[in-house]
């Protein structure tokens, strides 16, 4: 029986979503949990790999149990043994064997959170991206847009990139500003490696004044990286929901 | 010259804002940053004395130097020396020889947050109260409206609570859900030792469906602490602001 389940998690503590030896993982936390419960080794699948530091609201797993389970009671076992380990699940249901967590994937939405003041950060350290120069977010909404649809993203894609093309198709950008708050809210089917950090980067300096729309235009048709501004931190970036029916 | 600093701090790591001797607390934490930047000892007078574990968005304490400082140096200065320490001045003013933080404070407004969901908190570990049973918020609203006015709070004072008086105005008590988050918004010109995590205490019993709205109402009537319910943990309260003007 093929089982998927949504996570949520505080990727502070973590080397990430993937396997790595010796090292904490949000992976290696959650088949111990499955471990536990059914006393049985159950290799997880996740729908992408997010980076150390990265967290998530809604990421999607999937895995195979030989026993059925009450959806249920199999979320409320695992929350037991996750219990804090800055992991939880928070739903979990019965999918098709030909479910597949990260192939099945139609949409992801990613938020980049931005607070823009002076003060460093107390309440959201480590939750979010701590900028003191004052960013104008009504420019930085209007490169947001110039993301939108299907582009070669070279110029924001990280060299360790095992992705075949470096096209991809972004449904939706903007950014939106609260109080001291700046949010980049990106949609698509799928993303490049740092892509989204890669983006914020680039939005960040355009939000500076160190680079004008035009830039911006220019620095995606560049397609060089050298060209783009850095990578922003981790800890600003979520992974916030996966759709897995056909995007209109 | 006397200072107003708004200070916003993740109460998690401190023992609580008063100092204590080989503690550490936000009082010690902020002097320290004084005096790293004035090369003076300065103390510091906070409005309210926030428990281990509570947080805030501003609190306001004031202070006197005798040098003569740009207010908006002064918060960079003291910023610089309070980055990493999860303490943050956000607003620095100068103020009358007479102001006080404290007795000259007209009302106060605080924040309690519920997380109501099954599953274990990661993001917002040790920034909410987490309870898995389902709460009614409707009725829990409806509880905290008889909470606003000129009670006598003995069923809702600590048996710390050095006040002369247990009598308190509160001008305004609601609750509000969105999502798995309670909310509980209470705002008084002062308030009794542990107040609102006790108020908190009953209403979450009265979300639960152990106590009715007449319970609650008795509750109040008995001044009797035996008779409400437990104090409600710390990491779920802020401190949000203060108010010095006279309220109408």
């Amino acid at each position: 029986m093929r089982y998927k389940a949504t996570l949520e998690y505080d990727g502070s503590s973590f080397f990430g979503f993937q396997l790595q030896p010796g090292l904490p993982t949000i992976q290696e936390t959650v088949e111990k949990a499955l471990l536990s419960l059914t006393h049985n080794f159950v290799r997880i699948f996740g729908a992408g790999r997010t980076d150390q530091g990265v967290h998530a609201l809604g990421q999607v797993v999937h895995f195979d149990l030989d026993q059925i389970w009450d959806t249920e009671k199999l979320k409320f076992g695992l929350n037991h043994f996750l219990n804090k380990t800055m992991v939880c699940i928070t739903s979990i249901e019965i999918v098709p064997d030909d479910f597949h967590s990260r192939f099945g994937a139609k949409e992801k939405q990613y938020l980049y959170r931005i607070i823009n003041r002076h003060s460093p950060l107390t309440l959201d350290h480590g939750k979010a991206w701590h900028v003191g120069n004052s960013l104008d977010a009504d420019i930085m909404n209007k490169g947001a847009q110039l993301f939108i649809g299907t582009h070669d993203f070279s110029s924001f894609r990280d060299s360790h990139c095992q992705a075949k093309s470096p096209i991809r198709t972004i449904l939706n950008a903007y950014v939106k500003k609260n109080q001291d708050e700046i949010r980049f809210i990106v949609q698509g089917r799928s993303f490049l490696h740092h892509q989204v950090r890669n983006l914020m980067g680039t939005l960040k300096l355009l939000g500076q004044g160190r680079f004008c729309l035009d830039d911006v235009k220019r620095i995606l048709e560049s397609k060089d990286r050298t060209k783009a501004g850095p990578t922003a931190p981790p800890q600003g970036l979520y992974l916030m929901w996966i759709n897995y029916t056909q995007v209109k």
